[in-house]
């Protein structure tokens, strides 16, 4: 099974939901473009690279079989220019173009391109908080011909920075020795690219305790001279998925670093890092989701099982006519073109506080659907879904770290009820009821008037759960915040769909099969998925009493 | 992380919810020791099993390393035997014990339990249907030293039986040759016992065309005067998950078979032997969800990461002091036990009608709710949860079966719509609706009244459900039908989970802390997974244009 990417979609969130697109006839050729390559040279080494994984022998990792020609040509192209600054060499196309692109791109080969996504958030970290010097390592990172890598996790300090062991000496010329062991490096060796740059998180020996002592080093594995750094690979992990994709174990030894930034400022700069990193891993769920959709569709369409129930063919007929087959693709397409918007809508945000508000949602939200699609994709192929060789139960083992890295769903949705909710007094989420409201305004009197009670209802349950969490102990707010970022992510996804529905009836004339084909999608999504946001709302108002007088 | 069989809560279930328990003193000496014997003996093979799995070489199968042994001392130990009747040589207990017993083998080691869950299948079907001279084989099942397979599915013909094309051609002494391939055969072939009774479905040559013209053959591996019989496996399926039991596509190639009951009659025959395997199934679910949620408890008491959300400490604590890993655990363990009172409560039931509406609802419900459960273990752990040498990613992979084979959850929802509700106009959910309503009764005025509102909501959603589901055309019945089925599961489950609270403030004195925690677990069901009742309501009463619409 292939994949295509899904063009039509992108062009119609670039012109309708994202405020800040591409102009159309650009993002039309770079997509189509892009599409084509992924589809052509990524895609079809997705299986067998996680059948291959990746090797690690003294200190080499060996990538999965086709990664190395296809990362040659994918540099080659200049494909991981297109959203990076012109001056240091990218083309310099919008966000919103920027998670299209992720999404073609992680949809082909998840594993392949953690690649990239890792290394764009190190540049993110480099061009923001590096001097001319470490800035001028830049255009090497967004040519593609050296990658990056984020060092936060040791064994004892996963979500809690605050543990953090690893040392960094300063050096009497200014440099510093790190020394340490990291695990969980994505791509932190590999033979992809000439070089690669490490962001490591570390202390020097006078830091303050806690995560405000940390420090971000630049820890080069090739230096400015030729010599080989003192990093090393230990080991890679077997993984449940993106098997293809290296886990490394890394020990620095006294390996040469370079301070970004000042001393103790690491957690600040690492959050601006994995700001950027979190929302692409909510592009990414979007991606598997997709990927897992067109394989469930093809599937669905080709297998002969059962008669129609309402007795209008005799023979056996592809079980796409099956109601309940109908629902579970229908949740599979709803679900995934509404985080899709959801993601080009938030890429396109101008207001940056309104932008990092979206980043929780985004990551959380999206992650938690694609487990859920992945795991409908598996349900659509019955027992061939269990069998490896069919490829579903792929889509289902790779998912499933999504709501777990660069931040846990639960460290989204502390991120959301306690930086951006109960910080502001809930002045952000009213400025998004307000938003929703006017949706609801423009839906009236419509042919899709229908959407507006229910969107309502949403809107309504977040102003209810949003007043809950403002009153509430900081135990009970907790206890209610991965409900409360679902509830939130649903909402605003579910108001995307509004929104892309009423531009669809605008726009009908332009291609009235997608235009229907969106509207019919938006009404799905608005009656089986919005409606969970009562559930949700019910957890956080009714709730948190039974969970915290749990005993374990 | 060994496993420990929840021996109080299978005691609990025997004693107040099922009402055809064994007496007490029996259920804990046999439970125990079972618990004991497959925490020591089966639990230890669980996670090498599933890196070994079974290989098929020449026709023979290899299953994963120690499973021969621990197969030949279960057999030595008569623990086949338990609940199989005293005339084949059975110990004759009740069902409600033979399913805390399947939980624990199946819980320790789901692989290896899959081969007596089909033996018991087989058993069925030759007790029920069989003469004098296939009852004969009975003992031999029994024992265990001889296994027992179901042979249906072909590449063709899964969920539709209509499409088999298997032949049993009749021979002059009465005896039938069977010809034609079979896939997914669980244990169909394999070295831990002395004989296989396969247990297949095939069409004669005069037979009519569908489901009327399937009669069902016993073909055993080794015939009678010890020839080999010509039935052999070609090969092993690669899976996501169960990776120690083999899935073998079998050959007969003019098999030796013998016809059980009469031609035709194939398909009673084999729903009666799909019955107790769609219920033994049901309980795999609790099983996996079970083991997840002891490695998940361990996991979060011993990580120290983070500090608590009330400044109650400052240094780290272990993790399960976090309020959304108590949710997450909290939703683990009360859907565990409320799935684990529905089977109870199911097993024991002696109205027959009753008892065979509810196996639907045990498997349909109790598997989705197992997918949940383990993807929930995974989330518990992290990042660690996505290495494989953790185990929590295996109970993942092993759960994601559950919700499809021996029919799958649309499969259920619609024997539960179609042939359970539809087909008595809704008499037997009635009859549910006063059964609960006398639950709603007997909390009022008590400890316990807080729950009353929430039962009676659920209730009540059950009955705009049903009538909408009796009123709709058949295409809105079908595409309401799993919801509809895990609106009643969840119904049913969070009916025990109040009946279970009852009991439970009674019988407070014989052990605080138990029946304490028996409360806080239904308390926390009823107000975090029961108000989902509302949300399939919705969908049913809703949903159903928005999905019939939908073209893909």
């Amino acid at each position: 099974m292939t994949y295509e990417a899904p063009l039509k979609d992108f062009l119609f969130n670039n012109a309708h939901i994202a405020s800040n697109g591409a102009d159309p006839e650009t993002a039309a050729a770079v997509l189509a473009e892009f599409g084509r390559f992924c589809a052509e040279e990524i895609a079809p080494l997705n299986m067998a690279g996680d059948r291959a994984g990746s090797a690690c022998e003294g200190g080499q990792v060996r990538t999965a079989p086709g990664f190395r020609e296809a990362y040659g040509k994918f540099v080659e192209m200049g494909w991981p220019s297109l959203c990076h600054p012109e001056v240091y060499g990218g083309q310099g196309l919008p966000p919103v173009i920027g998670a299209a692109a992720g999404e073609i791109l992680n949809a082909a080969n998840m594993s392949f391109a953690l690649c990239p996504l890792l290394t764009d958030g190190a540049m993110e970290a480099l061009s923001r908080f590096g001097d001319e010097a470490i800035r001028a390592h830049l255009p090497h990172l967004v040519s593609g011909r050296w990658t990056g890598t984020m060092n936060l996790t040791e064994p004892q300090a996963g979500s809690d920075l605050s543990l953090l062991r690893t040392r960094a000496e300063r050096q009497e010329d200014g440099s510093y020795r790190i020394t340490g062991t990291k695990i969980f490096i994505t791509y932190g060796e590999h033979d992809l690219a000439e070089n690669i740059l490490h962001l490591v998180l570390a202390r020097t020996p006078d830091a303050p305790a806690g995560v405000k002592g940390i420090s971000l080093f630049l820890v080069p594995k090739v230096l400015a001279d030729g010599r080989r750094n003192r990093v090393t690979c230990q080991s890679v992990e077997h993984k449940l998925g993106v098997r293809a994709s290296p886990t490394c174990v890394m020990e620095y030894d006294s390996a040469e670093g370079i301070l970004i930034g000042a001393e103790n400022a690491g957690l600040d700069q690492m959050f601006a890092m994995m700001n950027a990193a979190r929302f692409a891993v909510g592009v990414q769920g979007i991606a598997i989701a997709e990927r897992a959709y067109q394989q469930a569709l093809d599937y669905a369409k080709g297998r002969l099982q059962g008669r129609p129930v309402d007795g209008s063919a005799k023979g056996p007929v592809a079980i796409i006519n099956h109601p309940d087959i109908r629902r579970l693709l229908g949740q599979m397409r709803a679900r995934t073109e509404a985080c899709r918007s959801l993601a080009a809508f938030a890429a396109g945000v101008e207001d940056p506080v309104l932008a990092d508000y979206l980043v929780p949602l985004v990551k959380g939200f999206c992650t938690e659907m694609a487990v859920l699609t992945a795991s409908d994709g598996v349900q659509v192929h019955g027992g061939m879904g269990f069998i490896e060789e069919t490829g579903a139960a792929q889509h289902y083992r790779d998912a499933r770290i999504l709501p777990i890295y660069e931040g846990t769903t639960a460290i989204q949705a502390n991120d959301l009820v306690g930086r951006k909710t109960l910080r502001d007094r809930g002045a952000m989420a009213e400025k998004l009821v307000a938003m929703i409201a006017a949706t609801e305004a423009a839906l009236h009197g419509q042919a899709l008037a229908d959407l507006a009670p229910r969107l309502a209802a949403a809107r309504a349950d977040f102003e209810v759960a949003t007043d809950t969490l403002l009153k509430a102990d900081p135990l009970a707010a907790h206890a209610g915040a991965v409900p409360y970022l679902m509830l939130a992510g649903n909402l605003v996804a579910g108001w995307q769909m509004a929104r892309a529905a009423l531009a669809a009836e605008v726009a009908m004339a332009d291609d009235p099969a997608f235009m229907t084909a969106k509207i019919a999608s938006a009404r799905f999504y608005i009656s089986h998925i919005l409606p969970e946001t009562a559930l949700q709302r019910t957890r956080i108002t009714e709730g948190a009493t039974s969970l915290l007088d749990l005993a374990f």
